[in-house]
């Protein structure tokens, strides 16, 4: 196969794709997503042979046990994606909405519609579920998409795109309108972000080392965020009991994700009294702690942090502890070293709470709260796609208004320009 | 000079300060605005002298007259510079406003407040007046700046950007948030948009080759427009009198601007009356018709039209005209021909109107209204850095609010994640 040729194939009929899907009313998006829920709950048996097919290939390849578990669709899992399906198909339509009609000196009025982007490409790693994920929010969304899964799962992700298709093709829309890459060939990858004249931007899912890959080579713009090195800090005159309870949840409530507090910033003021307690219970979670040369005099059960600890995204119950002179040197801290993903500030005091709001360069920023809470679900976007650690367009996470953006409408009645 | 030692120095410089600028209150933001003002007015001389030396050296090295126009700071230009110094310290500032806070079911509070981007680097060609009119939308915008301007304003740029630092310092803000790149060595502008880690946003204004250069190259996002394709589509029923006011207007209000009018496209049911009475206008302007088979049939004196001028961007008296069945010819001529940039249809009928609207997948669509009226100002941004045709982020003219972004903000007290 020609993959040049291909890829510009899909291009193609992407972008013819997403005129059609972003003119099409909303109750016909709908009920398309509503036509793939009932192609996939028809098709388990297909599904549960195609994912045993990339299980068996897996097992020969010698995959490790995380991704294994990834790669499996079972039961629980197609329910799961159900489920998401109808969600998605319930949420409110972003697309069309306008805002801010004012009326100008010269008679025109001018606003905003929200659009969707066109076509949106997604290259993701092994779970077969982010197929069917991310196509529903983009077609909720009016946007076509482009899928790139992992090699691991061409046969599950194949058989979903059969479903994808049948249920677009139910209801008159295109089935070019959701595509997915069906060749496990690499360069695929290559080619479908260096596209911009089929391809408005990319969402890459996985780890840190493909998204670097995929933001360093990509000529088509990037929704993204690299790593998660997210701090609490405990604030000079902070409630004791509220700061434990944020900083224990930060670190513990899960530690594989990009929300986790990694680095835990403490005033010096507060430390002898806090970071004793806390230790207790993160040792009983069997938490290690990397402190700084005050924490240590604190803690000196803690091993010793490296200049390495404070930009380290663990995602282990690892967790690095530094005692700060007060707000100033937490904002540094963290404006230095943190992936700009969230932070916390815990603190009785409302000008130290709005300062740390406004300084802290983070796409999410919060006061007296667990880092754990910067979720698409929490924040009530109804999904989410991504978190986006960029400072264009999105900031956190991106549910559906992410994926549209708003250009000027403009109503006349026959105004020129003098 | 090590020009990657030099332009590494002004990035880390300019993060620095952009920290400095995004948490200075409002009113210190604009008092340095009009601080620069003062220095500047101040300055007339010295500006004088320098831009003299630019002059001097444009008509030693062979300058064409309008470059050597665009050179120029006469005393009106400086004193249109002072002037928009002043509107802009006058204008709303958009950074710190929370929009959108509401109470989820955990029962934090989640809402998004308009922050800086950081860095912005704006490269530009000989108008040294772009160096203050940047350089103060930046600052308003809480931004610090890093400026590349045409080599052969060298000088004249030199001698704002004193006046920049000099408005800075007084109200005790760093010079660095605004800096200017003080070298002609060309390769200063490939380091600055491949340094993600000092700047984060690049605004290119200039001809299309040198944007199209920099976004091939940049590591860094680009807000930019490459060229004003813009189309005015006359509809079936149209109102005659409108119909060529606002075709007239929209090809001959300026002939060498972006949102001019390139392509006419007329409903065949207009054709007949519409295009002579057009054609006379246009013909007693100097303006060069190229048509479509069908619109030779009706202007006979019409040059023919080939593929190549459904592309075209003139900024000249030139304009394609091209005859369609109706609106769903129309629509497709313009997405697939359109620059993104602006589109007007003149129309009686609502639900044409509104598809047009939807479906026209460019920055600023109208109805009724001239393509000269996509401008920052007519918008009442009160200002305009430039327009954008990408997808991402900003579309259409962008103003201060396009110079920032949205992050979350979290209100807690003390809510953990289950």
């Amino acid at each position: 196969m020609d993959i040049d040729q291909y890829m510009a194939e899909l291009g193609v009929a992407a972008r013819a794709a997403s005129r059609v899907v972003a003119a099409a009313p909303t109750a016909v998006r709908n009920n398309a997503l509503l036509a793939v829920h009932d192609a996939l709950d028809g098709a388990r048996d297909q599904l549960a042979q195609a994912n045993d097919r990339d299980l068996e290939r897996g097992r020969t390849n010698g995959l490790d046990a995380p991704l294994m578990d990834r790669l499996e669709l079972t039961p629980a899992r197609v329910d799961a994606m159900l489920e998401g399906l109808r969600q998605v198909a319930a949420l409110p339509d972003p697309v069309g909405s306008i805002s801010e009609m004012n009326t100008m000196p010269s008679g025109i009025q001018v606003g905003r519609m929200r659009v969707p982007l066109g076509v949106i490409g997604i290259i993701y790693e092994s779970r077969p579920n982010v197929t069917v994920e991310a196509a529903s929010l983009c077609l909720k969304s009016g946007n076509a998409t482009i899928l790139r899964g992992g090699s691991e799962a061409l046969a599950s992700n194949c058989a979903i795109a059969e479903c994808l298709s049948a249920g677009l093709l139910a209801e008159g829309l295109p089935a070019a309108a959701v595509q997915v890459v069906e060749t496990a060939d690499r360069t695929a990858v290559g080619r479908l972000i260096t596209m911009p004249e089929y391809v408005d931007v990319i969402v890459p899912r996985g780890g840190k080392s493909l998204i670097e890959r995929i933001s360093n080579e990509a000529k088509v713009p990037v929704i993204k965020h690299l790593d998660g090195v997210c701090h609490v800090y405990i604030d000079d005159g902070a409630d004791d009991d509220m700061a434990e309870a944020i900083a224990f949840n930060a670190k513990t409530q899960r530690y594989g994700t990009c929300n986790t507090m990694e680095t835990l910033l403490v005033a010096e003021s507060k430390a002898a009294d806090i970071l004793p307690r806390l230790a207790a219970a993160y040792a009983a979670a069997g938490v290690e702690l990397r402190g700084c040369r005050r924490a240590l005099q604190i803690l000196p059960q803690a091993n010793a942090a490296t200049e390495q600890d404070w930009h380290e995204e663990y995602l282990a119950p690892i967790l690095a502890v530094r005692v700060v002179a007060g707000l100033d040197e937490a904002i540094d801290h963290i404006n230095t070293y943190s992936s700009l993903h969230t932070d916390s500030i815990v603190t009785r005091d409302h000008g130290r709470a709005m300062r740390f709001l406004r300084e802290v360069d983070s796409s999410s920023v919060m006061v007296n709260a667990s880092t754990g809470f910067a979720d698409g679900f929490e924040y009530g976007l109804g999904a989410e796609i991504g978190i986006s650690t960029d400072k264009l367009h999105a900031r956190g996470p991106v549910g559906l208004e992410g994926l549209t953006s708003q250009k000027y409408v403009v109503f006349g009645e026959g105004q020129v320009r003098t």
